[in-house]
């Protein structure tokens, strides 16, 4: 069987645990805590980095947007990158924005100092970080919302790796209670759409050691 | 005809330039100041960022990796992911490094405080951020000399979108006589075969207005 090194609370690796679910293949899901350079763990990835996957053959693919390619070449019979080359080009387009800027912005300021740096006993959260993280936050959702009013999906008129990955970033700020929901309804409507996928139910079971996650996280009618 | 909206010394312009001309795909380049927040520009790409790849019907693909797929779709003839999925796999995780950790910890500390702040009348460089991509440069240029000692290209035996986003960061760098090629042997040898390539000779005519390329920056036998 394959093997998916990952974190629970790491955008990028529930990324590919989605992504997995909807193309229905199967994975062993092993928890890899990236900051203890587990010497065999670097020899896989040398970035040290999650999502790794590792394939029954001992072939390791990392990073998290080319575990997707990598994913809709072996399994394209459910495309996530639907369309046509123009459509793919807006799916990755915005895939590229949600992985990139929405993370840098936005998710590592928040989830990176109150959570992780305290798993990896980095020491205290930096607040001048995470006031950052709350004056980006809404320039995303705005985003969101913005698509979800124009769009069926954030990428088209499809259910694609746009919405996949928007997801895995907005599910993480979700998870500490970080959303201003309520200032964004369109967004809030297109986030529930997506919670009530069945390949995204076990990432609303993660339950992180020291943080709980705020009481609507789970629940599909907040 | 297609119009590439670029900056000579943005090293995602550069890449989608050499894939543009490695697929013979002929293409209008038209420089795009993105620090003048053209309202046309924004209208096309509301990043804000250049490459952008404006197709005859209008269609517009933005950011490097994106076009660069949809490059790949639409003329697969010249492939640049070549391979199994495994070896697209790896060709795609060592353009994600490139793009994302070669440039925000040496290219954008270096060619971004050393030119781009320049040009965009931002003021004076930030020594610190200089400092920071000095320190780095040798951790990639090791990287390339480890992958180019064991594969004939950075990515495997066929050259791929792989060597053309590292020597898209490198040539920006080079440019400004930032790399210590005396240490990195195998790098360099690598560079002078990417260099010779009939696609990487436009970028070797670049000029940017006030600051001049080191002497060796066109020299395919530096």
């Amino acid at each position: 069987m394959r093997t998916l090194f990952h974190l629970p609370l790491d955008p990028f690796s529930r990324k590919i645990r989605i992504v997995l679910a909807e193309k229905k293949i199967e994975v062993r899901l092993v928890v890899e805590q990236v900051w203890r350079k587990r010497p065999d763990f670097l020899g896989i990835n040398p970035a040290g980095e999650v999502p790794v996957l590792l394939e029954p053959d001992g072939a390791a693919i990392a990073a998290s947007q080319p575990i997707a390619e990598y994913l809709e070449d072996i399994a394209p019979a459910t495309p996530l990158i639907p369309g046509s080359a123009v459509q793919r080009a807006e799916v990755r387009r915005l895939a590229m924005w949600f992985d990139r800027k929405c993370y840098d912005e936005v998710t590592r300021n928040l989830v990176g100092e109150k959570l992780k740096r305290h798993l990896a006993g980095e020491g205290e959260p930096e607040s001048a970080r995470i006031r950052t993280g709350y004056r980006n936050v809404d320039l995303h959702l705005s985003y969101i919302n913005l698509l979800a009013e124009r769009r069926k999906w954030l990428g088209g008129s499809d259910f694609s790796l746009a919405d996949i990955s928007a997801a895995a970033q907005i599910s993480c700020l979700d998870y500490l209670g970080d959303v201003p929901w309520d200032d964004y309804l369109e967004a809030k409507e297109w986030y529930a759409r997506v919670k009530s996928r069945p390949s995204f139910h076990p990432l609303l079971e993660d339950v992180v050691a020291g943080q709980r996650p705020v009481g609507h996280y789970a629940d599909l009618d907040f």
